[in-house]
């Protein structure tokens, strides 16, 4: 059904390209700010064109910064030794909540994807070289997805460092604490028995 | 938890402030703006600026409109002998949607709250009354909630017009079709059964 207003048309039609938004919701969100004050619309699009144009990118590990070094990588109680290795700044999001983690992040940018014309020169892969080199980093955390794409960029940047002296992980997949074992995709269940730890009684 | 860009935080609570936005998914829309090229940023705050800044409301019956006089008002096929008196432009595009009534509306825009502070002065009551006299409405049929505030308005505008000929009806409220009796309210199934109809042999 098209609304009586071109100008709300287009309201409606620049919320239902956000990821998640269908029709509906997105004329809910319009007309909240056709309703709301006109300094309060304002605001809102101000904050969405400032954090787009004005926000930086650590010229280290390359997560969002509102400086040039982020504060992950300018702090001293973060090792430098330790690099986790992204695929984007969700995921440094995401472990960082968890707090359990005390070195530092290197974000890709992506994965190799041939079929899609992403090779190791469009993500920030050089730089995580230069990096292990100049820090004289002992160990690199794999953390990306376990698809063909992820797997090829560990493959490939296992490569670069052959013959260097780096200890390579990659995090731990298994049946999640709380999952139900019947539930759990074959692979998951599959690789949680293959890579069983010994039993230690608390 | 914190972001670590203050510019990302601004644009993720611009997001939160939306309704039934919550912080998971303001970040996710924020993450994707971010992503996205910066044309497409500007031109998603430039539609919510334009809708906000240059919609107009119809002089007539106040629905949004991008003329004074807004498509349905115009429209000859539309009776203005028969007024549709609504709260807001939603109701107006949820009874459009079901494309069975053809006469013209008139938002309030709102309902007589007085522990709001909203009265009868800050609603378009005296412009449905002008209008009622000028254009000789024969019927207003009365699209309000049916709650406290919708009745008082109810009650306002039908004692405004006492002494009128003019026909004032409600919406019918009932079980909905396909809805199961047993799972209706008791306000609704015990409002259905007062105002049961008489069978018709179809």
């Amino acid at each position: 059904m098209p609304l009586s207003s071109q100008l709300l048309e287009e309201g409606v039609q620049a919320f239902s390209k956000l990821p998640g938004i269908g029709r509906k919701t997105a004329l809910r969100l319009a007309l909240h700010l056709l309703q709301a004050e006109e300094e309060e619309v304002v605001d809102f699009a101000k904050a969405l064109l400032d954090m787009k144009q004005k926000i930086q990118f650590c010229q280290k590990c390359h997560n969002i910064s509102d400086q040039e070094i982020c504060s992950i990588c300018q702090s001293p109680a973060r090792s430098k030794q330790v690099i986790c290795v992204v695929e984007s700044i969700k995921e440094v999001m995401a472990i960082e909540n968890t707090q359990q983690f005390q070195g530092t992040y290197h974000v890709l940018g992506g994965l190799i994807a041939p079929i899609d014309g992403i090779g190791p020169d469009e993500l920030e892969i050089a730089s995580l070289i230069e990096r292990i080199e100049k820090d004289e980093v002992e160990e690199l955390i794999m953390a990306l997805s376990p698809s063909i794409e992820g797997d090829t960029t560990v493959y490939y940047i296992s490569k670069q460092l052959e013959g260097k002296t780096i200890k390579i992980s990659t995090i731990a997949r298994g049946v999640s604490f709380g999952g139900e074992l019947e539930y759990a995709d074959e692979l998951t269940l599959g690789r949680s028995i293959l890579g069983r730890l010994p039993y230690k009684q608390s």
